[in-house]
């Protein structure tokens, strides 16, 4: 027998996504209910702005709604105490039902009306209707289709959630360039295929992480992020029949007065806006994870050249530093690539004017993308804060081949002296067990090679350190990031 | 700056996944959280049976966590009144703490402790110790370590939900198969590529879609679910240094006592149990998206063969019946795919005796992936009983090529008398707009075929009735399915 | 017992991948090849260009190779009649040895001697060594590592790829314009979740098409994609210690050699540009996808607005037209994402300094989605070419719901009328049969609207004739694209 | 311009996947065209044992495709000394086309005329039938549907296929249990989360590794792999309007023939098969992947406590040893998930009686899959043979923490006697560099303790030895595999 569907009471608190706790909120349901709100309200206002309604109107609805008349930011946060989430726009504690004020909508009671209709907007915009006068509930939702506004809103989360990765990745810019340009003349083992294979440097290392997270904030800062208004099949002939030709204008006030962007054309079926999105965060996550999964490696007890800092102990082996940091950015970012590619399925699939399931399946995914690279990002500035070097165990790791790091540079200097048949002879030695610089030594033909200096690690890196001071220059670790500052 | 984790207050009530609301309590954050105290009520349970701790310690350590001494079952929805979820083991109302009784564990607070060590079987350990008396801590998770516990937890949520699945599909089952018996002569386009090609019936498109489901609710039925029970490394070093060579007999108590399989052997980096669990349930939304998939085409204005039954209108679109529950279905099952994916990922990727990443990265996936599947199958359980045939509209579609569709046919019977040649010729001219069937007639070589009869859909569908009937004969629609019975 | 590995001849000439056959040479085995030579021979350029070896010696080098001294361009197509390929550097027909002239490299021996050592670079150096004099042989491969060459390679075959994609979609780009503009005032029925919801255009839905296919473009012409000169670990060590200090511009020169992108920083473990390429070719394909899905849809035989023009009939059912282009492009759609999903994965797991697996999956994956693309966009071409419009198909199933299309309007404007709910009343008549025209025309209080008007689907088309005019101006279909014709 | 397609001559012969080079003969493009003769012939076998052909006529047919009359095997390889892929069934050289016989079918030619009804089926047949005598050509391809030749097809390679994988996972197998058995009491260190844990052995590693594969054979070998027979919409009307109502017999008559399953019903677009066998493949390197990551870890410079015996060394690197093999498994591994997704992707989206693109879709995807596990397998197999145990590298990282990795047991013996917390405290000044031995013999509670017992790592490995012992008892490494075997 099938029950009639209940609401879903707190399904997920992050019990299984430990990474999230405390760095979600910004994409959680109550953040998404806010959005929809004032992607609601953003279209009212977007009518007054043609002069269809009155501001007086326009503003009346957001009080009814529980918005902040002059600013549609929501009132309750700041108004009655409530503090959680009031930086990020989180409207309030766990279990009161949205908007304190006057309109008071459950998020699981949304939820679960949605089911009928197969989205959340449905119900919302008869909860909404019913929070304002007679009068002026033609003005709620006019002309628009519930894609409109639920894309929309998930334009207005993943803005904050952006701003928000923007900010972090900032501060994880921060410490690693301050760190790679501490650590710039570090001699270290580069590993190849796991195995050692030439020298580099701390601060080379660092740089690459430094590349990484610089190339994924560049195309995160350069994504468009657009309203939708098409109404019921991208045409608009709703919008245009009740506003008449001047509604052409309301795509563009809609998406200034939400400050989002205009893509000039609706995205109803044509889904990059969503997947330009879903790409930018994967490739974030993926140069989060490069820098986790090399300081788990770094970490190992055999490795050591790294500790994170920060994270785990175990209460039966108090012995181990786990870099549970880095663990939960591994984690989370071996899970975005194949949420990025629903998306992308999604895309190629939506089909018709709307299609009956991609879209559907877009927003969770989408949610968790932001949810994984929010995460992921307030993570990894924590733990770049936290990264130290034992300098001993990166020396110590250097000389574990009694000098056949170098091997490539003996080949190479040695070669044009002896031919590289007896490099290799004599490198094969070194590896059974005989001392390098004495092979070396007896070599007549590199008698006026400085041994020594030959075999120091330190000659051998190429041109890693004007490639730190490249990557650092200019960086002011303390600094604010205005570009960010000015979004978030 | 970063500040610190605080607990996520509900994240995900369902707002984004509406096909899972009402369907999702049996894997939610609440139902983890018992069945990790369950987990480790069972580990104190094997103790017992091994003679290790008294059985009145045990039934003292159940009593203190809000469990029932008896059955292990939680205490407080039958005792308090608390309904929501007593039938699924779903602890209480939406922002109570788990255990209504002496022991009150706040998912969201433990969710914010599990940061630190990654996985929240520690932060839980801690408290449950608290929740019992000095002397009987030690027997709280002996020997264990959190991934012995997190493991069988999620078996023991899978085992539930997998049951749960199990009933759902089995009602589905038991609908289509009326279904495929009252419509098993009911002619109707088979369509390839898109194209019309041959007829078939509506009982036997039925019968692929029961096959799919069945096929799936076999590869359910046969899971191994196992406990997880290995120690640090998957050694049992502990257990046997604290309970003596009697020890090893431990996972099998441990199976015993919780109800599920004994794999013989440690999984902690084997991961076929949850890999296996993973592809199963995708298979079952594979034949579910299948389903729906056609649904949705079926309804489709110009097709419109089949009516959902149940589903959404639209307010601006009073005409649409959109197939709200199909679309919610496929939704599901385009997701499924790309997380059993991540699922394989994770066993692939399970480095040494425990990994860095990979483990995390597994209980939210495969919790997703269970939580999808339980959805998919309760909405197909209802989509399937409220399915309706339009028997004039197949009956329209079929005449729609004007005799085309027996084409093949034609050729069959045509070919031997006036060669493959001239069928082709005959049949691009009906094509081109002339009647089949005096075209037909016109033929001296036809004189003695019933030309009504041959172009006669219903009599070209194979052994389309053998097959329905085969596949539907001995179901009892109203009959319980006792295997699932049992089990739930 | 395990025989040693043998060449593997000609795994794969497209007998599975029907989409691709003639269209992917660019980036076969063999073209991979000529570009890995190509790479070897632009680092032996750009060593001469900083004048550490004479423009003779690398003249030598490149006639060696087969090689025209001049350009680098593959000598032996041109000089010895082997016409396959010629136009994309494809050097010659099936079986024969790449570079016709002194040097022959075999692709399966090849191939068969990467196996030991993991890759194919380090048996192709040996035998391009061996095919210069010994004198000269210092100068190949000189300082690099085998990912330099094997990257550069792959980005290579990538320009070459990526430039007949964007013609390809140049090509499918101007022909959709046209049938835009063409269909700009063709009426036709929008669906959404597969139900008739109001109207839209023939050419409105070819501007959505339009619109995702330059927003691929535009992310494919944006791309960077560089050479890879960092030497075994990323610290250019080796070619400093070969070339001195002028040495740090020897990736300049290489990528000037080449015409690549200078990246200005190795990317041996940071691989934003090839999981930025897996995007933008993912993005491809989504819209093409998204096109061929919704030609599948219109050419179905009961809906019939589109007709694909090409594609494939079937021997046994004459009558059928199938979009086989379509479906060809939507296989290849379907496949993409999760080719992507590998390298973003393969991105986040580059550990070290190179990575244990993680690089060597990328290759292949890469050149699939490569292939996929320049496939589906060469499908696309030649679709957007012949698709034609069935205006009648449009106009009968515009009028299937007998004037219910146009509830939405119906309800803006009677519903200030008469009130929503007698507006829903009457629809719901309509719906069940009732002439809906003669519905309105008994309400008193619409006595002054012209009701055909009102009816007519043309008069509710919203902004689609100016989406389209705007998306097509300027527009000449016949015109050559200056950009794309550069680059090829 | 679009040029006209031209056969891809040799798009893949393994250059940039190494893994597969001369393993995935079974699976070729060339393999596939033999089993779709395979499939056409088995059909006209399965038309002969219902007597509706004469036996004299298949088997004129078959001699006529160039198959031995008496077994259907090819009889070109035995015939004429063209011995490449004798063994697997790999029907010639390079170029050669198919069938060295009467009938020549070119591969890429083939392919090439497969575009326009986008199967190669369609051309296949019209080959087959000109290579038989007119009278004949009624016999050919009779009743079938292109999927019909194909599906069998595809489950004739994956019989072969899976045989020859089940064959090479029993020798790695054997070799992984003598390996295991061999070393079963060397200890090591366990290590989670990439930190020492608690001591293991390298047999218990072994065992989890052997686990895993026997499990995914396990899988294998109870795969279903049937033929498809259901004719153009799976009513298999033109079998039974051909055949009479002794035609239902064609489907089992048909499995009979071509040692396939009858699975009881037609699988066009129910498609279980295909998932469950791609499910038990990504099972297969799943379970290699873990192996191979193992031994990448293991073999690390720093930790060295395995040698991968086989596997590539670097020429500017000559001190390197790479774990190619191990390498180029994990790559496979690492591919695979994403290709089960497509395939469980195309299985939900399996529309209408066949559908547009999905179908299409799996082909590649499925072939892919087969050839990663075939060559995975095979590496695997040399590996598990070459894998050497460095045992004083085990020793000395077992000593790495000076006895901490024994703290857990420490905590078991100590804190009954001196409290958890002093135990912490003790364990934490080890930690810092105290002797921990002179510690625990400093504390009058431990008075009766054997210190050097205590602190043996031999003494802390749990149950590793009878785990050992029990999956490695009855192995006869030598022994043939008699399932497999009578398989192959």
């Amino acid at each position: 027998m099938i029950s009639e569907p209940v609401a879903s009471p707190a399904f997920d608190r992050g019990l299984l996504t430990p990474v999230a706790v405390g760095h979600d909120g910004l994409v959680s349901d109550e953040a998404v209910l806010a959005a929809l709100v004032r992607a609601e309200l953003g279209l009212v206002r977007a009518w007054s702005l043609l002069g269809a309604v009155q501001v007086e109107t326009a503003d009346a609805i957001a009080t009814a709604w529980g918005m902040d008349a002059g600013t549609d930011a929501e009132r309750d946060g700041a108004a009655n105490g409530d503090t959680a989430g009031a930086e990020v726009g989180h409207p309030g504690p766990d279990a009161a039902p949205w908007g304190a004020g006057s309109l008071a909508i459950d998020v699981a009671g949304l939820a679960a009306a949605a089911v009928d209709g197969g989205n959340p907007v449905i119900p919302l915009v008869s909860r909404l209707k019913q929070a304002v006068p007679p009068a002026d509930r033609t003005w709620v939702h006019r002309g628009a289709t519930s894609q409109d506004i639920l894309d929309t809103a998930i334009m207005l989360v993943s803005r904050q959630a952006v701003d928000a990765v923007l900010s972090e990745l900032g501060t994880a810019e921060a410490s690693l360039s301050a760190f790679a340009a501490e650590h710039r003349d570090v001699v270290a083992v580069g590993r190849t295929l796991a195995q050692h294979a030439v020298p580099t440097t701390v601060g080379l290392r660092a740089t690459v992480w430094l590349t990484g997270i610089r190339r994924a904030r560049t195309r995160l800062r350069q994504l468009t992020l657009p309203v939708q208004l098409g109404a019921a099949a991208g045409t608009r002939a709703s919008f245009l029949a009740l506003g008449g030709p001047g509604a052409t204008e309301l795509p563009a006030r809609y998406a200034e007065t939400l400050g989002l962007d205009d893509a000039g054309a609706v995205w109803h079926t044509s889904r990059w806006p969503v997947t330009e999105l879903a790409d930018a965060l994967t490739q974030t996550t993926d140069a989060l994870g490069k820098l986790a999964g090399d300081v788990i490696t770094l970490t190992r007890t055999e490795i050591a050249e790294l500790s994170a800092g920060v994270g785990g102990g175990s209460s039966a082996m108090p012995q181990k530093s786990n870099p549970v940091a880095a663990v939960l950015i591994r984690a989370a970012a071996l899970r975005a690539p194949q949420l990025a590619a629903t998306m992308h399925l999604c895309a190629t699939l939506a089909e018709d004017e709307r299609p009956a399931g991609a879209w559907h399946a877009e927003w969770p995914t989408l949610r968790e993308l932001l949810r994984l690279t929010l995460a992921a990002s307030a993570h990894a500035a924590q733990l770049t804060a936290a990264l130290r070097v034992d300098r001993d165990a990166a020396a110590r790791n250097l000389d574990l081949t009694r000098g056949l790091i170098l091997s490539e540079r003996l080949s190479i200097v040695l070669a044009p002296l002896i031919g590289a048949e007896r490099v290799a002879t004599l490198v094969a030695e070194a590896a059974s067990g005989a001392d390098l610089a004495a092979l070396v030594a007896a070599l007549p033909e590199a008698a006026d090679i400085n041994i020594p200096a030959l075999l120091d690690p330190a000659n051998y890196t190429g041109d890693a350190t004007a490639t730190v001071d490249s990557a650092t220059a200019g960086e002011r670790p303390s600094a604010p990031h205005p570009t960010d500052e000015a979004r978030s």
